[in-house]
């Protein structure tokens, strides 16, 4: 959340602040060590900034979908190549859109052992007890390094796109969410049926492609290409719109 | 529909039967000239077929996507390349398909002239009276060579899914649809989200791949690669499942 915002008009009489004193504020720019009258311009300018990133993603929501063992890990029942060599760069994302004030949704498959709310296609995987994402094993878990926060939210979903039959779209107009960035698993199905179902509910709909896989770099190349064609922004995350063009992390 | 199902059993004293009279049957096959006592094996044959053919599809549905002139003229307002060529294939199917029983539902655009009722990132298109499939104009009516029947089904929607905030999933439930067949334009809009929408609802999908279109080859077959893998049949119209091998038209 952001605490204070520091404007200061008119120029600066930087000279009377030394190197020292301002360099320490950037370190631990609190309340209790409060900054001194006035900082050399290129310090206030960053904490203004960070000041109005913090402010201007509330309306935003991160959508992180299916990076759970079974999608991900290598023994994993239905495992996406390069989903896992996205895991660093989408942590990156959401502890930096969490400290600007934007809603992180983690969207995950939550299956029946017997399968009977899969997919008609993918029953079969469920015979003899094997399955995916079985809600309560090892494989619906999300993956190490993307465990929630306490102020995330968890949205159980059963088929391809976040928003069927899911409190997906109710959670993000509650907190007033106009925009949403989609990371995840995997381009072709639950990433590209939930952006365009966002779309149809007329958020705004952006795609972190360095946080997102598929099967092979064609079949990611060709879903991103329809994407842009339907008005969705796919981007890596640092260059969506919104975020400052030097990222503070 | 089916009117009457003729079974023999045992062999056929077909000798008894002329050629001509067989022939006359085989044009005009109804009650007010009802089948001779025996007919030769072959003709009994093709009948007994025809009538389980008709039988069978009662439980699936064509839906006709967006074959309207903004979309399939060359003057149109968003004209996608190939669609005017799908126009003849897909009367074929539609004719055939309502012979054997099934629904053909026109899925169309129809928006406000304003544009408020279209996704966002088109809404520009309907500045100073533009737009597309505007409801009443020119642009939003089903192209010549595939109007709706008079037990064919219309429904209208405003975005990509012929299911989202439709009464589509109603119509087909309403009939005991069990199988979807897809055919229209484009591939990677409407056309897709169709089928995976359709899909999230446990109907069976088939998409009529040459029925439908899209801006260019490398697009469709990206396009068709996913459904497959999505399970989804993708195949000529007639080797989709349930149709005969040798067509009857």
């Amino acid at each position: 959340m952001c605490i204070f915002l520091w404007l200061s008009a008119g120029d600066c009489p930087a000279q009377s602040v030394t190197k020292k004193k301002a360099q320490n504020y950037k370190k631990s720019p609190t309340r209790a060590n409060p900054p001194p009258a006035c900082l050399p311009y290129k310090i206030r300018r960053v904490r203004v900034a960070l000041c109005l990133c913090m402010e201007e993603m509330k309306d935003t929501a991160l959508l992180v979908i299916d990076m759970q063992r079974d999608f991900v890990e290598a023994d994993g029942a239905l495992p996406v190549a390069g989903a896992a060599a996205t895991v660093g760069e989408i942590a990156r994302c959401a502890a930096e859109m969490r400290r600007r004030g934007a809603t992180v949704v983690h969207v995950v498959r939550a299956h029946h052992p017997s399968g009977s709310d899969a997919e008609t296609f993918r029953r079969r995987l469920f015979e003899s007890g094997g399955g995916y994402c079985v809600e309560g094993t090892r494989g619906a878990e999300i993956v190490d390094g993307l465990a929630p926060c306490p102020d995330d939210v968890v949205v159980r979903k059963t088929r391809f796109s976040g928003f069927f039959r899911t409190e997906l779209d109710e959670v993000l107009r509650s907190r007033g969410i106009a925009r949403v960035v989609v990371a995840g698993t995997q381009y072709p199905n639950c990433i590209r049926a939930t952006a365009v179902d966002a779309l149809a509910r007329d958020y705004r709909v952006e795609v972190a492609t360095d946080c997102c896989s598929a099967a092979s770099e064609a079949v990611a190349v060709a879903n991103v290409a329809d994407m842009r064609l339907m008005g969705i922004r796919c981007e890596p995350w640092r260059r969506l719109s919104e975020f400052c063009a030097e990222p503070i992390a």
